[in-house]
This record gives structure tokens, sequence and C-alpha cells, in this order.
């Protein structure tokens, strides 16, 4: 059965990009680092500038889009509405300036070296959403997720993920457009914006109903069935809609959240995601190509210099928003914890290289910022864990 | 991100056929008949020659290859080797009759009619294997699969299973290179099996190995990730060594059948084939154009002749194996629960179909006597049940 696309190599990098995620994933764990970054490290060995096992083929970037819009409905899925609203006003306060910091940073930065607006608006928008499945995961890890740190840190970097993927919609229409008028961007705001609120609004209907007509159906797989079914038509309606296909399946994932059957849809979905999410951070990782991390060869320096810098970026500016927190709180366990980038921030770089936006040396600095960030939050967030907390309950598990 | 795959007409086709496969598979089972019909009506209802919405693109293809993949390495893990090995002499004779019968019947009226040796092949070929999947469910269903009978069935099912797929391997050597020459064909066949046998034999010990060294881990989808990449890898292998890919995921499957986390793996697998398999059987729906299946219009009725021939030779040849056994059994019985096709009926028609070996007309005659024989079965077998299952016992429940 050939369609165009050769099956052999496909079931080749396929195949071996969900080994070399899994390996990589588990050493990343082993060491205290998310398994997320494993899985770059792994793109970046079997990609083209070293194995060349995984290829940058149709039929690799067609499965990893799956893998990411079924991985933002699963994040959808773990989002509680009503958290976003409870958790109010500090949290925003932390979100907000946890965004403009970074991006007015990333953006200064990058104009100041010499590139394009277009380019300088990417890296800015990547630096601006903290990762919340990281986040989630080293404040369950260290048993603090219940203090009120935790909860405006989580709360926070829910209101940022919702805000990135709609600077996201933006982003990539203005990359589109290649034009930078601002009434392009703010047709862009209102269509992502609205789109967002349309989804989830009738989303939350639509979704209680799916679940009342396929709830009690005893077909095998029914319904995992009609809730990834759901999540790919209303990832398919913010396509239409001039909106990202993931920002439509976290919406589909929020409003999903919202029915009694949640943690069923949840438990079919994971496996899923297992096999599928990692074929993008592999794909992504896919793209970086070796020879420009090297400090030796001498025009690779500016783009490592730019990496630096917005590392330091991207790092002090969340930093500095946790100190926008009030109450009796220890604000820079706040601010660390919104330190981590990660799935978003991936997205917006990829998404920038794929639409030409980003020259691929800035597109290294980028990556070289997210995994810096990354990397530094486990270690920080232990020595700033509030003296409350030292005594971990038993962590009620998040994501 | 834009990758030659245009990504919105892909979310649609793919969110709308996992709609139409679970909403067309509720309605199978409630009239009834297995799901897997239900898709493969929702196909050809949402194909290109009525709704339109899931069209033949590459995109499509692809993830229908992944899913057939998948299945075939689900099929392998449910598949127990000492079985096969333990029902032994009448399950031999039963499905050694039962796949001459349906191939010579199926050539002879196919070459009667006129149509070339390579197309009376695939349809010969596409009549020989008992689906497992349906047998074993109806069995379940009706509290029989631990009589002796029930046993002989399964058993029979399996060597037909195993058989069918080294018979697909030799087809689809031959239609590539598209002559018979029986040098191809002998060649065709042992590496068909050889490779079966030496996957199987590899397999085990690696399995093992695998097992040992990630069932530990408690990394996300560690289990389930490593156990579909190992498919993939074999599957690849299969490719590489001029056998089909389904051959290599089947023995794959086998293989870690036999490890101590067999369930585990199932269950982690069991949500992703959920997902993938459908999408399967409804591109396979969606190849049938309707329009050939209206007797009303002249240039058809050769094709819907020679499906009904073909169901009538498809059933009879089942039917007539089941008396090949021997013991206190229920021939009938035996003979009812070898005829319904499924799976590997469809994956060498639409093969054949994809090959150019099988006309389109010949493919509908084919998909026809698939449905019906399919569709006779649960009926026939209530029918026929042996009286002393007429206490069904609460069935050690089937795949």
């Amino acid at each position: 059965m050939e369609h165009g696309i050769d099956f052999g190599p496909f079931l080749l990098a396929f195949g071996s990009a969900l080994v070399g995620a899994k390996i990589f994933g588990a050493l990343a764990e082993r060491v205290g680092q998310p398994a997320v970054l494993g899985e770059l490290l792994a793109g970046i060995v079997l990609g083209p500038s070293l194995l060349g096992l995984v290829p940058l083929s149709e039929g690799v970037f067609l499965l990893a889009e799956v893998g990411v819009v079924l991985l933002l409905f699963e994040v959808g899925l773990e989002t509680d509405l009503t958290e976003l609203l409870r958790v109010g006003a500090p949290a925003m306060a932390v979100a907000m300036a946890g965004m403009v910091f970074p991006f007015g940073g990333g953006y200064a930065l990058t104009r100041a070296l010499g590139y394009e607006a277009l380019t300088a608006i990417f890296v800015g928008a990547a630096l601006t959403a903290t990762s919340i499945g990281i986040t989630a995961r080293v404040l369950s890890e260290l048993g603090v997720l219940k203090t009120r740190e935790g909860q405006i840190i989580l709360g926070a970097a829910v209101i940022d993920d919702v805000l990135g993927l709609v600077v996201l919609a933006i982003v990539s229409k203005i990359a589109q457009t290649g034009s930078l008028e601002p009434a392009v961007a703010a047709r862009s705001a209102v269509f992502a914006i609205g789109f967002l609120l349309v989804a989830v609004a009738a989303g939350i209907p639509l979704g209680q109903w799916l679940v009342r007509i396929v709830g009690p159906s005893n077909v095998r797989g029914m319904l995992g069935g009609a809730a990834v079914a759901f999540a790919l038509l209303v990832a398919w309606g913010a396509k239409k809609a001039d909106s990202a296909p993931i920002v439509g399946a976290f919406a589909a994932g929020m409003a999903l959240a919202r029915t009694n059957r949640r943690h069923d849809i949840d438990h079919a979905l994971k496996p899923v995601v297992d096999i599928f999410a990692p074929l993008f951070f592999v794909s992504v990782g896919a793209q970086v190509d070796v020879r420009l991390l090297n400090p030796g060869v001498a025009e690779n320096r500016p783009a490592l210099l730019l990496g630096l810098g917005l590392t330091v970026i991207g790092f002090l500016g969340k930093f500095a928003a946790g100190f926008f927190a009030w109450g009796k709180v220890r604000r820079s366990f706040i601010g660390a914890g919104m330190v981590p980038r990660g799935e978003v921030g991936l997205i917006f770089a990829s998404l920038g290289l794929a639409d030409k936006a980003l020259p691929e040396r800035v597109f290294v600095a980028v990556l070289v910022a997210v995994f810096a960030t990354t990397f530094v939050t486990p270690p920080l967030l232990k020595l700033l864990r509030p003296r409350e907390a030292s005594r971990p309950h038993p962590a009620g598990a998040a994501a």
C-alpha cells in the first residue's frame, strides 16, 4: 500500500523517534529534569545533523502535528476553568508582568542586534509562556501544590498559557501576511480571543451533550474516540476561523474538563499522547543543526550570545513577575515557579522556523533560552521552597 | 506549520472519520453486528462518492496504515503461541481445508469470468482468512469460548491468520513484480515464513529483555511507548525483508504476548488502536464507489454477480472445512464459526486495489463477499450453538 509517502522510512523514523524519546526521557528524569528535555535532545541526536534516523519528512511532520494537537487537548482537559477565576487578582498580576517583561526584553535585545521586527516579535513571544506541565509536575514533586504560593503559580501559569495561545494566533497570522500592521494584529487578537471564548462557551454545552449521548455506550473506545474526534473538529474550526489548531484543541479540552467523564477521557487519552506527543518534541529537536552550537566557529557566536542574553532576560523577567504578587507569600518562590518555558515556547519557536520568520541561528538561540530556563528551575524551586511546606504532604497529584 | 500536507482538511477528515466510525460502529453493534462493519459503512458514507468528508489523501492513507499496523500488533499480542500448538491436529485440518476451498473456488470463478490470473489470485487470497477478532468476539458473546468446538474454531482461526499473512506477503510480492513465476512465489513464501519464524524466534528473547529493561521504569508511558516502538521497528524490518509491515507488527505482538507484562502493554495499546484502527476501515470504505453497487446499471451486474458467487464460495468453502474436524464435536458449528472474514480479507482487497491488481468492480465484489459472510455469521452461530453450552457460562472474555 504505497500512497506517495514511503512507508518504510516512515516506520523507521517513527520507531526510532519513540525509542530515542523514551531513552533520553528516562535519562533526563534520572538527573531530575523533565522528560520533555530528553525528548528534545533525542531529536537533536536522531535528526539529520547527527544520526539521520529521523528525517524532516512530510510524514514525520504530519504525525508530530497530530501529537501536539493531542497534547494541547490533554493540557486543556487538565485545566480547571473555575480555578482561573478563583485564584484571581494576584495570579493575574503575576501572569501579566511575566508576559510583558520577557516579551519586551526579548524584542528589544533582538532588535538591538539588528534582526527585523517580525523575528523580534517571535523571539519575544516565545519567551512569554510558562510551561504549565513542567511547573505543575515540579510543584507536585515538592509537595507545595496546595500552598498559597503553589496556587498562585499554577493560576498564573494557566492564565499565561491562555494568553500565550492568543499571542500565538496573532503572531502566526502576522507571519502569514508578512506584515506588522496594527489593524491586522488587532483583528487577529479579536479573532483569537473571540474564537477561544466562543469555542469554550459553545464547547461546554456541546461537551455535556456529547458525554450524555456517548457516555452510556459500551462500544469499545467510544468515549475516548468521541472526545478525540471533538478535539480534532474544534481544532479544524480554529484553523478555519484563522486561529491555530492547538488553540482549538486546548479549548475542546477545557470544555470537556467540565463534564463528569473528565477523568475517563483523560485516562483514555494519556496512552495516545504518550505515543504521539514525543514525536513532536523529537521533530523539533531534529530541526536543530548541532554545528550551529559550536562556539569555536566564529559565525556561531552572535546566536550563542543572543541565546545567553535571552536566557538572562527570560529568567529575570519571570522571576521579577513573582514580586507582583501580594499577601503573606514567598514572592521569590513564585517568581522561580514561573521560570520554566517548555511546550508553548517550543511551539512558538518551531512555528517561527517553519514560517521562515526565525532564521535558524535565532531559532537555536531561543532553544538555548528555553532549555536553560527549564533546566535551572527544579533545583531553584527546591532551594526557595517556603518553610511551611518543609513537611511535604503526600501531594494531591497534578498533571 | 505547513509541511506539504494541508493540515486543515486533514483535521476535518480525521475528525469526521472518527465520528462516523463511532456512530456507525454503535449502530452496527445495536443490530448485533461487529463494529468493524459499521466503520466500513461509515467510510462509504463519508467517502468521495457520497459526502466527500474523507478524501483519499496522502495524510489519511498514512494514518490508516499506522492504524492497521497497530491493529495487527494488538491481534498478535492477543494470540497465544502455545495455543497454536496445543489445539493441534483437528484445528490444523480445519484451517487448511478452510484456506484451500475458498482460494480454489474464488480463483476458478474469477478466471472463468475472464479476469487475469493476478486478479484471480487476489480474489482467492482475500477469501482465505477467517477474522479472528470477529470470531473471538462472537464466541465470547455466546459463551462457548471454552467448549471443544470453540477451541478448535479459535485455533483454526489463529493458524488461518498466520497463513493468511504469509499468503499476503507472497501476493503483494507478486503484485509488485507483476509476474506469476513459481520461482518468485516460492522465494516470497520462503521469505515470508522465514521472516515470521525469525521475527518470532528473535522477538521472544528481545521482548523479554525489553520488558526487563523498561518494565521497572516509572517514566510516564514508558512500557506502552517501548512496545509500540518495538512493533514499528519489527514492521520496518518486515518491509526491509520483502515481507509486509503488518506481518512484522503481528510477529512483534506474538513475541510480547509471551512476556509477563502482556496485559499492561495491551491495556496501554487499546486506546491507541481505538483511535487509529477505525481510520483504516473508514479509508477502505471510502474507496467504494456506491454507484458501482447499483444493480439498475447494466455494467454493474457482472461485478455484483461475481460478489454473489464469491459470497456463496466463501460461505460454503469455510462451512465445509468444519467437517474436517474430528472427535465428539458439532462440525456444523465449527464450520459456521470459520465463515466471517473481516480485517485480513479487507487488507487483501485494499492492497489489491492500491496495487492495481484488483479492478475497482472486482474490489467491490470482494467487499460484498466479505460483508455478506460476516453479516451471516452471528445469527447462524446462535442457531447452531451446541447444546452443552445452552447454559452460557459468564464467558472468559476474549479480544
